[in-house]
């Protein structure tokens, strides 16, 4: 096993720390999350640090970097409140990659990398239309993270979209099933497949397994 | 599509909202937090919401949920201020599930569920010996989420520990040739297999392929 210490992660080339810091807590949701301005000019931008923040009232979260350069999606978001988040497709993961790139503010990357979006009735943030799994968000509120300038954003879920066909009983979205990717670091995506999922657990009691059922 | 709005929402038998809204952001990264007590007790637990936050400082997070009942991991962090993050192999599935069922406070999951602990010198939280990929954090700040009670806790990797054959040139870890999982909402454990790692994204470049290189 290697062993690094703080004198020796300090130490590191600044990219090699990143890749190695970035994917040391483990796999990571992707997704892409929409916006739009208010000039209409839609955004489309990849994000691996979408989380759950609550289910009651439901909100997700996500980790925006620093605003000492244009961040359109954060500019978007103080704009008009809203955003959409989207799972990805295995088929659409170069695309989805590419919208990292810096793109002029007036240029939608869903036009500039071909990517379709799609629209629902009384929410003006555009949608991946290949998503198996999507969430409109109106933004509620957002902390600034003291130690480096990060922000954590959260949304309260108004609209969630879904393929059916990955739904169990339960209500649980069997997203291996629905073959959205997931990611390791800044760079690499994976492809997943469900091992099992277990009951509640208590102490003294046995696990069992729960039925996909899906 | 199913298409659910926010009165849907509302309307959901708080199980099945919660599977839902826990499933809907994608695959997850799952991790068992170990700390200790002032009494040398130690705990292990598992958390499906450690993020990265920066790698310069490195810095990792996770969200604990609202102290309305006893959390024993936060409590044990705010006693000494440490506490060690490792990632859980395919093995190891249901004794990490099982920690999450509520053990009496003066007993160790590490005996309780036969998870063999390691320490290091300098350093009072325990590891869990089988994980390819562990971190020692010294915990740095916590952020209140007024919204629904849940805190953001953050702490500075102080040591990382892992297996080099997962590692790439660039520092990059390859978590799924290294064998740990990651979830699904609440209770379902995946596993993964690298796609591909894509360049550094620019406008009208072509993205490259990255070799994985480990």
């Amino acid at each position: 096993m290697a062993h690094l210490k703080k004198t020796d992660l300090n130490a590191l080339e600044s990219r090699y720390r990143a890749n190695l810091i970035n994917s040391c807590s483990g796999i990571k949701s992707v997704n892409l999350i929409g916006s739009t301005n208010n000039s209409g000019i839609t955004n489309l931008a990849i994000f691996n640090s979408v989380m759950h923040i609550g289910s009651n009232p439901p909100m997700l979260g996500f980790i925006l970097r620093p605003t000492t350069v244009r961040r359109d999606t954060y500019n978007n978001i103080l704009e008009n409140k809203q955003f959409t988040i989207n799972q990805i497709p295995y088929h659409l993961i170069e695309q989805a990659h590419q919208t990292s790139a810096k793109y002029e503010v007036n240029a939608s990357e869903f036009d500039e990398l071909n990517i379709e979006q799609e629209f629902i009735e009384e929410f003006e943030a555009p949608f991946v239309k290949d998503s198996a799994i999507k969430m409109a968000c109106r933004y509620v509120n957002s902390y600034l993270i003291e130690e480096n300038g990060c922000r954590l954003i959260i949304g309260e879920i108004e609209h969630i979209i879904y393929d059916e066909k990955g739904q169990a009983e339960d209500g649980w979205l069997d997203v291996s099933k629905l073959k959205s990717t997931a990611c390791i670091g800044l760079d690499a995506y994976v492809e997943t497949q469900l091992i099992k999922r277990l009951s509640y657990a208590k102490p003294n009691e046995n696990l069992k397994q729960i039925s996909h059922g899906s």
